[in-house]
């Protein structure tokens, strides 16, 4: 390959795109920001040198983390994304009509311009959707502060480093639990068991620890490499989990997706074991 | 990173590993053969410049190959591998007490030596089972020409581009038919349809014109990068795939697996849209 840009958010294995050109580089005050253009992955995004989103692959991690709480909940009215600065959650989130009011978090104005202005293939449906409103500013101290109350809240955040690491505590969580109504539910970026073990473990541990109904589900993203990632979650309820698949087809009705389906959504909580045995360990705090 | 070994496979995304150990570096006739220490895969093999195997994440791959027709078929008596080098597969094949002989058909000898002496921890136990046996041979002329018949034929090959590719081609199929018992099953690698999509188009495609029955089922694998892999099961009958779940569980019970369960068994026949659509393409030889 001739220029590349490697991703070191791994210590011992790194992956490397090819440059076909790049697009910005930038210092953000909070980031440290590249966007470059791939042959296969189109637009790729880094942060801190951890690749965020890329054009081709994004909708895989965003159905999952919007349709799966999104399509359980009976009336998903008023939903909150904390991170989320490329706004490809907020799309998928915005497919769904039974959403009157999408409220996202973000710490970086800059990621939401940035994204706004390179990521229109997906994002663009966003900006004009009057549901749709971006406060700055971080996300932990919205959760803690705000008197606002959410059906459903995504954390879509960076990883366990840098800014984003409070997006993963058990202080983080319990504002979590407060901001959300009866039966609602969180869904958080919850790490790549195989090559963030401890992250994994203090991540989910953490929720599993706040919450009475926690479970990781599995989505296989090309670009967060290392087998599957989990998506963690929350609820006080079982109730949404036992949604059955006829009713998941009835409100998928109609929207287009590349990943999700209502059978995959079920599938998706089946883990293999070494997932189910380190979420058992991190329900036991070990 | 210090030295890395870099994988050549896909054109404009690689993976590298920091290389703690250079093992042993060769060519061996047939193929280019790398094995280096890494600190988070353990040992990990190359074959001209693509990863087949590393002993922290083998078990994955192979479980799943092994396990999902074995547990399937009722009387898995026969067994017979085609490729499987590291024997890392075969060790999971022969964890079933129902398989009374296992062939494994490798067309480089060098890679069978090479897995015995440095992959011990998972493939010592296949060397002293009676029922296993190795025939050092090109696998598509021994599906040609055998007589014998088998009830499982797992295709454990390398990608196809060189010494594999024949093992992705219609001709090949045919003979696996020819060779399985009625009821039986074949499973056969089938690329990762993200990065590899013509690969898995012609593979699967190929795969379904020749058997009645032809399913992709998923795995997610952090060294075969791309989101999930695929594997296409082949039988002449449903019947296997309508197992339920509890008969899985009783032939599965005392059996220690890492990734495999009979609750994922199932679930990894439900695939994302993307994948269901290119299986879709692949059927109508689009």
């Amino acid at each position: 390959m001739k220029k590349t840009v490697t991703e070191t958010l791994h210590d011992g294995v790194q992956l490397s795109f090819a440059v076909e050109e790049v697009l910005h580089e930038e210092a953000t005050g909070h980031q440290r920001l590249q966007l470059i253009r791939n042959r296969r992955f189109g637009k790729v995004l880094l942060l801190d040198g951890a690749v965020q989103v890329t054009s081709a692959d994004e909708f895989m991690y965003h159905e999952m983390m919007a349709h799966v709480p999104l399509m359980a909940h009976g009336d998903p009215a008023d939903v909150l994304i904390i991170g989320g600065g490329d706004c490809g959650l907020a799309e998928e989130v915005l497919k769904h009509r039974r959403v009157k009011s999408l409220t996202q978090v973000e710490i970086d104005a800059s990621v939401v311009d940035f994204a706004r202005q390179h990521f229109g293939e997906f994002n663009a449906p966003v900006f004009d959707d009057p549901r749709f409103s971006v406060e700055i500013g971080d996300g932990s101290a919205f959760a803690r502060e705000t008197d606002r109350r959410f059906d459903v809240v995504l954390v879509d955040s960076t990883d366990p480093a840098g800014p984003g690491a409070v997006l993963f505590t058990r202080e983080f969580y319990g504002n979590l639990k407060r901001i959300l109504k009866p039966g609602g539910i969180a869904v958080t970026q919850n790490s790549v068991p195989f090559l963030q073990k401890n992250e994994f473990v203090a991540g989910f541990g953490a929720l599993a620890s706040v919450f009475p109904v926690a479970r990781p589900y599995v989505v296989a993203v090309p670009t967060y490499f290392g087998g599957f990632m989990t998506l963690g979650w929350a609820s006080d309820s079982e109730q949404a989990l036992q949604v059955d698949q006829k009713t998941l087809e009835e409100r998928a009705a109609g929207m287009e997706t590349r990943y999700y389906t209502p059978a995959l959504h079920q599938a998706a909580f089946v883990l293999p074991r070494y997932i189910a045995d380190l979420a058992e360990k991190a329900r036991k705090g070990v």
